[in-house]
């Protein structure tokens, strides 16, 4: 049951990079891409009265920055902000691996973890272009279809940058892996029991007219999959 | 894009229970327990080397006791221990918030954060107890059909209890929060795009023989949905 997985650490620094070979610091920074792309939310972990808290928080990709967003009011943002580092996870859970003992059982999955010091985000043009870019990773096509922020909701609202320079990448794919001396001795079954997140019916809003249709960028909402495999099975 | 939700505190003591009602005290219970039964992974928040960190974590319930689990080489797990408090958080995304402005786009989720001193599991009665709440939630009837664990590989599994004592409850449901300016003036659509979670097909391990038949606790596992919805819609 322990589920363990592969670790693959982006790298910190250019320097790094050229020492680990281009080849794989690419496919690496791909599938960092493609996790991040293929989620929802995040978890914002940061320390409040001595205690680490990892709070759900929406984000959006700019090339290789991470916008964060949230309430001026929100406590986890404030704590994020300043030189001490903070992290950021995303997670998404691919399936429920069955295994022949109850050890070996496991899930697939692909997580990335991000760690660097939160940048706030004031630049009039940054922070609009950021809230565009946290608006369309949530609902792909909303800020051309809809009003844009007023200069009173972009003060109330408070905009987070973080490098994704500093990342590490785990990755959990493919059937069970079974001791050998279990294999055809133990378990009713093994294999894998994938899980997918799919888009259900649009609800209209009970203030909307009944003829305005659901427009195309809702009602064929790209589903939610990994756009980046791993290349390997890496468990 | 704030989405902010409510926040309902659960009772830290049996003195602040009996304050706050028993009635209201019932029902955030059951909305936490609603939540983790709806959900399989949480994120552990510890502090490594200054750091917050959030990893995802497999867990179980058990009455208000939560376990948690993994390889006694993971240092999120050392970390977890002692005296020092850490925390879990828990997240499950119900649906995609459509406004007529890009402000008010929110998320419609369920989330709870547990706060205290993970207590590592030693004794081996309670243990075992623990990893087998832990294998049934990941995999409902995995723990009676497949080999339980040996001695040498409890001593590889490292577990930790979390009392439920101390844990808050965040939920959005329901439609968008629009200004009122903005209906019928704003936006070519508004709603909530569900999002759910479903089962795929099992696929098979391809060490498994071809006549084993999918066991009905794999094809037909029971569906990820809410157990628990909340009564109010807070947003």
């Amino acid at each position: 049951m322990t589920g363990m997985a592969s670790s693959t650490p982006l790298s910190p620094t250019p320097r790094s990079t050229v020492k680990r070979g281009r080849q794989r610091a690419q496919t690496d920074r791909a599938t960092l891409h493609g996790i991040l792309d293929s989620c929802l939310i995040c978890h914002l972990a940061t320390v409040r009265d001595g205690v680490p808290i990892a709070l759900p928080t929406g984000y959006g990709r700019d090339g290789d920055t991470l916008y964060l967003h949230g309430s001026t009011g929100a406590a986890s943002l404030r704590d994020a902000t300043g030189d001490i580092p903070i992290s950021v996870t995303v997670t998404r859970v691919d399936g429920i691996v069955y295994a022949r003992s109850s050890f070996h059982h496991s899930m697939n999955y692909a997580s990335a973890v991000i760690i660097g010091a939160a940048t706030p985000v004031t630049d009039p043009d940054t922070k609009l272009r950021a809230l565009q870019v946290l608006t369309e990773h949530l609902a792909p096509g909303s800020w051309a279809a809809t009003r844009p922020p007023t200069r009173k909701e972009l003060a109330q609202t408070a905009v987070l940058a973080l490098s994704l320079d500093e990342a590490s990448v785990k990755l959990r794919s493919g059937p069970p892996g079974d001791d050998d001396d279990d294999i055809g001795v133990h378990g009713d079954w093994a294999g894998v029991l994938p899980l997918r997140q799919v888009w259900g019916t649009p609800e209209p809003c009970p203030l909307l007219p009944t003829d305005v249709p659901v427009p195309d960028r809702v009602a064929h909402r790209s589903p939610l999959v990994p756009r980046s495999r791993p290349v390997a099975h890496l468990y």
